[in-house]
Parts: structure tokens; sequence; C-alpha cells
């Protein structure tokens, strides 16, 4: 027979038990902590019609999009990210939801994006908003939860960058550059990757030597929060309520004992996105180099192209492989535990009503257990346990079984536990998996 | 400027809060119950070589699945079910994990089906198999974790309907019809669907009267496990390692005292599926209309359009959709809990930091909770909690706050607790949500 060889497409990844468990982990870690903030999670199609999702333009994003005609003949795309299908999702349920509507949303997404970057075709997000409220309070619920998402997941040492989009456009705009505007956020974005020398080099090309200088000037963070912004609001003319609102969110941050996190940071601009107020992105110290693991901001009209109703928000994105990959790098990655706890030798084909009894009594305890499912070889089964690092075996023969007791082996140590009662065997499990 | 309609295609949903959440309490539970048997999580991509996913055949299914080619020239499809790619996935990780090999996989699958059924083209599937081992010990871990998954959600009514595929070909080749096998399958397969008289008929066409006579005997369930065991191996001729392994799993059921809640049903043959064991449904006492909420059985190789490794296996899939459509239809659905614990009214924009600060405080205790975003009328913020069904308030004005004191507002009871001091804030906030 000829077998059809099991590959799988470039760019896509199968995901074994302990990555899975990992992932499964982060999740809920995320969840929990979003939860306790009062958001709330929905879900959308992975299809929709590409209309709604693309809307009438034809930008860089959509060669990477999966489009096909279904057997209906309907033009279909799968969701290339979770910002449009939540803009659709806000705009078609805005009579079930109510405002400010705060959700969050982890989900697979898919891009044809080119795999030679070492990219993948199919990834996570993790996106979470607050639509409906244009306040100080709500950038500073969405700044303070992304510093609590990073402690619960144990991670301390790492520092949000905040910016202000309108305070550069106001300074832009005084300097003679705001039509010009796209292309030097377009120039600046890139500083992290080129460099201080080129980023002049390439604005010298659209502004003068002096207003290139100006533009350097400006998004160079200084020594202090209060510092930068002092700067800033000066070059941009003066104060405002785009300054007054950094300030809040300042003194926020400082009478919550929390403001070493963050970092006024002018070079922050998130490029081309579509942000009007605080833009910000996330860096972990210890592993600078996957860049910004969480990155958002506010932008004044989430779903303007669905509806005409105004909905303004804050929001913020984890790139979830990329910061798996950042706490993998530094050693903070969810540690790995035993796929399960015991494992009771199937060792008496007369004893499997039994060693199934023990296996309920076990799970009712909360210890996670599993009879080995046939009759082997004892190397086999301890071969078993170890490659699924199960710590800890019960062992159970007749003669066991007459006299009521069990034979618990600690699977790490090798020291064995024999005949004692179930009750003291529960007891060194426990302690064996310190438990 | 013309809208774009933020429709949605046919069969698809959006998923909303409440129902999002009662979803992932499902599956929590669920994966629970699987990791407490050691079953470990895996996930494979959604979209794979359409060559892997529909083999070299053209069945019923492949008209559904959503096929196209990718920007790269593939003959690409969406996963149509979690079995075909778990044998993909098995086949091509042979080398990492290791047999016997017990996994769960929950994730979606998309078919085109035919919606006037009231079906949807993207759903949940929960999947949990034991690969490599052929024992009844197998058999039995997958039938016990059924029962107990259905305990954990909180079902005590059920019962798992169960026969074996093999005694019923015995029967069938004794009875001279081996060969029509296929065909007496699909029959006796509807017999819920149309009805003992209709069976009949449709079976006197392939067979005679008395034929048809004797499988509409072979099919009926007994009074007792025992006397229907006895009868299908008198129908088969005589004892043989399938109703042998029927005994065992009657007997170990009954020293686990479970028995009560699982059927010997020869009419149980799961139609043209390919098992080659015992197979079994799941029907809750309550629910019957709905149909099997979960369903599987024993295979003989699992990957045999991939390897020539032969993978026998064991298992079993839950219809997430369906069973939550039933546990709603008989009140056993995950209760609707309150999107958040408590509302820090936002008062006086001043205290933002100070209701931050209480923000954290209460999260640290374990109450999730959020600050009204804007410094809005207060009836506006009421509404909001109403519309949550948030059950708390906090109130803290200027003068609560230069006194060190909060007020708490019961939402239900519209009770108030002037002016205490935060922890009794704190604790009344338990008493009122019972936690």
């Amino acid at each position: 027979m000829n077998f059809i060889e099991p590959k799988i497409l470039k760019g896509f990844r199968d995901s074994l038990p302990a990555e899975e468990i990992k992932k499964k982990k982060l999740f809920a870690i995320l969840e929990k902590t979003f939860a306790s903030f009062g958001f709330v999670p929905i879900d959308t199609p992975v299809l929709e019609y590409t209309e709604v999702l693309l809307g009438k333009g034809g930008g860089e994003t959509d060669k990477q999009v999966y489009r096909f005609t279904d057997n209906g003949g309907r033009d279909i795309s799968m969701r290339f990210d979770l910002t449009v299908p939540f803009a659709r999702f806000v705009s078609a349920n805005l009579n079930s939801i109510f405002l400010p509507f705060k959700r969050y949303h982890i989900a697979k997404v898919w891009r044809g994006e080119n795999t030679q970057k070492g990219r993948y075709r199919e990834f996570y997000q993790c996106d979470f908003d607050i639509v409906g409220a244009d306040s100080p309070a709500a950038d500073i619920e969405i700044l303070t939860m992304i510093y609590q998402s990073f402690k619960n997941i144990n991670v301390n040492d790492f520092k949000i960058h905040l910016s202000s989009r309108e305070v550069l456009n106001r300074f832009l705009t005084k300097l003679g550059y705001g039509e010009k505007l796209t292309d030097i956020l377009r120039i600046v974005d890139k500083l992290a990757k080129i460099g201080k020398e080129e980023v002049a080099g390439q604005l010298e090309k659209i502004t003068g030597n002096k207003e290139a200088s100006e533009i350097l000037e400006y998004i160079k963070t200084g020594s202090s929060f209060d510092e930068t912004l002092k700067k800033i609001t000066e070059a941009a003319g003066g104060e405002a309520g785009d300054t007054e609102r950094l300030k809040i969110i300042k003194n926020v941050l400082s009478e919550n004992g929390i403001e070493e996190h963050f970092v006024l940071d002018p070079s922050v601009t998130r490029g081309l996105d579509y942000y009007t107020g605080i833009v910000y992105e996330t860096f972990l110290d210890d592993a600078p180099g996957f860049g910004s693991v969480c990155s958002g901001g506010r932008y004044n009209d989430l779903a303007s192209l669905y509806t005409k109703t105004k909905l303004p928000g804050v929001g913020a994105s984890i790139g979830i492989d990329r910061l798996a990959s950042a706490l993998e790098s530094i050693g903070k990655e969810e540690k790995e535990t035993p796929l399960c706890d015991a494992l009771i030798f199937n060792i008496d084909e007369n004893l499997l009503g039994y060693y199934t009894k023990i296996g309920s009594m076990l799970r009712q305890k909360g210890i996670s257990c599993e009879i080995y499912p046939e009759t082997k070889k004892m190397n086999k089964q301890f071969g078993y346990a170890e490659k699924k690092k199960i710590p800890v075996g019960m062992i159970c023969g007749s003669e066991e079984y007459e006299s009521g007791k069990v034979t618990i082996k600690d699977l790490v140590s090798r020291e064995n536990f024999e005949k004692i009662t179930f009750e003291e065997g529960i007891a060194k499990i426990r302690s064996i998996l310190g438990k």
C-alpha cells in the first residue's frame, strides 16, 4: 500500500503535549488576570466575508490573507487579526452588549507570511480593549492590567514604554511637517531596528537638517518621566489635554508605586497603526532582543467601517508566541509539570476492577493517575512512567490486595514504601508530590 | 460614507460573553477530568494539505470540506473533524510521543453543512483517545472517564449504551449476511430515528423474513446486562474473546458500583464508522431527544493511511454544542455568574489614583473589580453595574477618602453600608458575594 506522507504545511506546527500544557497555563493566568479587572471573553468566527475583513482597501496585509470562494460562491477569508473581527462584532451586537465594553479574546489568526523570517502562518493573538470610553481612567486601566499580567506570569523586570501620538502630531504640525506625518512615523518607528544615524539620514531626505535634529531630539527619552514630559510639552507648543492626560497617568502610576515600570518614550509611535492617543510597547529587561511583547494604544473610532456610532477605545495585544519564546529564553516559562501524578501498575488482570477503584479514589483526593492499560512486563511499565515523567508508582499484586495493602514507589529517588495501608499510601504520595 | 454591513456568514455565530464564559467553564471541567486520568492535550493546524485530510477518497464528507488553493498553489483544506488530524499527528510525531498515548483535543472544526437542519458550519469537537493499547483496561478507562466527565459536569442521570461490533459481525456472519454487513449496519443504525417496523421492512428487502426477525431480536436490549450478554453470545455462536471482554467490562463496572449507568444495547452500532470492537453512545435521561452527546468505540488501526505502524485504539467524542443545548434544556448548564464582583464608582476624578489602588487591593483579595472609566452621573454608573450584573458597589468620595472610609452597596438588595473601614468593606463584600 502507498502511504500518504503525514506532512504539515510550511509555517504551521503541531503542538505537542508539554508545549500545549504550557500554553494553556499561560492563557489561564492571563484570563484570570483579565477577569479580575472585569474583562469578559468573546469569540468570533474564523471565517468572515472578505469585504467585512478587508473593507474596500487593498493594503499590504491583503496579500497575506487566506482568501477563497466557498461552495456557495461567497468571497470569504480567514481572520488575520482580532481587531477587525472585534470591530465587526461590536457593530453587529450593539444591542446585546453595553458600553463601556471590556473584552478579551485569545484565539488563532492566519497570515501567509514569509516563513523565511522564522514567522508562522498560524499563531495566537491575545487582545484586550475597553471601547466606549475616552478617559484617562480607561487608559490607566489598560496600563495597570498589562502591569498586573506580567507580574502574574512571574516576570518582574519589564518596562512599558509609552508616549502620545497627539503630542507628537502637535509637535510635527508646529514644525511644519504635519502633512508628512505618515512618512516621518514610518522612519521613526524603525529607530530600534536601524539606529539613530540611519533615521537621521532618512529624515533629512524629507525635512531640513535642523528639523531632523529637532525630531531626533524630540524622540529621545529623558532621565525621568517628568523631564521627558516637560521636553515634549515645550516642543509641542505648551500644555494641552494630551499632556495633561500624560500627567494624570504619571500621577496615578506614582501613587500606586508602580511608576518604575513605565517609561515615557517619545520614540514609541506604533508606526502606521490607527492610534490617536497614548501608545505603548512592553519590553522584558532580560530579553530586549525579542522586541515588544505587548503593544497597543488609544484609537478614536473602532468601527467606523461598519457603523456611524463613534466607538473610542483603548487596548493592547500580547504577542503570545513572541512572549512564550522570550519567557523561555530567560527561564521564566511555565515549569514543566508531570503529565500525570501516579501510575497504577497493571500486574494482575484479575485486579482490574480494584485498580479502577483505586484510581477513582486517588482522583477524588486530587491525585491524577492512570492504570497502565496492559498487563505488560514491569520494565515496560516503568519505562512508560519515566517517559511521561510520572513521579509516583502504586503497585498492588494479589498478595497486597488480599492483605489490603499497597506498595508506593518514588519513581525519582527509586525509594520503595512496601505494603502500607491505602491511607498511608495517599499520605506518602502527597509527600512525594509535595502537595 | 457608505458603511459595510457587519454581517456574518450563514452557519456561523458570534459568541457573546455570557455564552463564552459558560463554554470556558464546561471546557475547564472536562479538561480537569481528562487530566485527572493522565490524558494530555495536543493541538494541530486548522489548515492541512487536502490529500492528508481526505486521503484519496471522495466520500460524503468531502463535499462539505472548506477546500481551496493557497497563494503558493497548494491544495489545502480546513479540518472537518479531530480524528483525521490526530491520525496524521501521531504518524508525524511517532518519535516524540510514546505509546500508549492518551490525548484529548478540544477545538473548532468546519463543515459546509446544510444550515436548514439547524446545523452550524463552525463548531467545537472534544475528542479523547488511548492509542497503542488493545486491552479491556483501555476500554474501561475510556468508559469510566466518560462516566466521571458527566458526574463532574453535575449530570447524574445518564446512560452509556454500549455493544460490540465484533459480536455483531460474528452473528451476521453466522446468519449468512457477513457480506451485507454494511447495508445492515446502515439500517440498524436508524432504529431510533425510523422505528422498529420500518427497520424490519428495510431489512426484509435484503434478508429473508426469518433473518430480519432474528436481527431485530438480536438488537433488542434485554432486562439486564447479563441477560443481553447471554442472548447475543448465543446468537453469535458462543463465547469468544469479544464476549469475554464484555464480561470483564461488566464485572469492573459492577465492582466499582457504577453499572447502573451502563446498558448493553446491541442496537448501538455507530453506523458506518471504522470501529472494530466495543462501541458506545451516551444519553441524558432527561433529554433523550438530543440523541447521543458522547459517542465512540474501539478501532484496530488509527493511522493506516499514513504509516505501517499498527495503532489500535479506543476513544470518544463529546458533541459540545449538542451537550450544551441538552444541559440548557434540563437546567444543568453552568450557572451564569456575575461578569465582575464589584464596581468602584468613579465620582471624583482627583481620586483616580486612589481608586486604582483600591482596585489592586480588592483583586489581591480575590475580588474581581473595575473602576467605572468615566466620572459620569451616578445613575449611568448604576445602570452599567445592573446590565453587567455586578452585585457590589464601592463608593468613595472626597469625604470618605479623607476619613479613610468607604461605602459598600449591595446592588441587589440595595442595602447600604456607609462609611466603614476598608477592612470592614472587604468583609462586607465577601458576605454579599457569599465567598
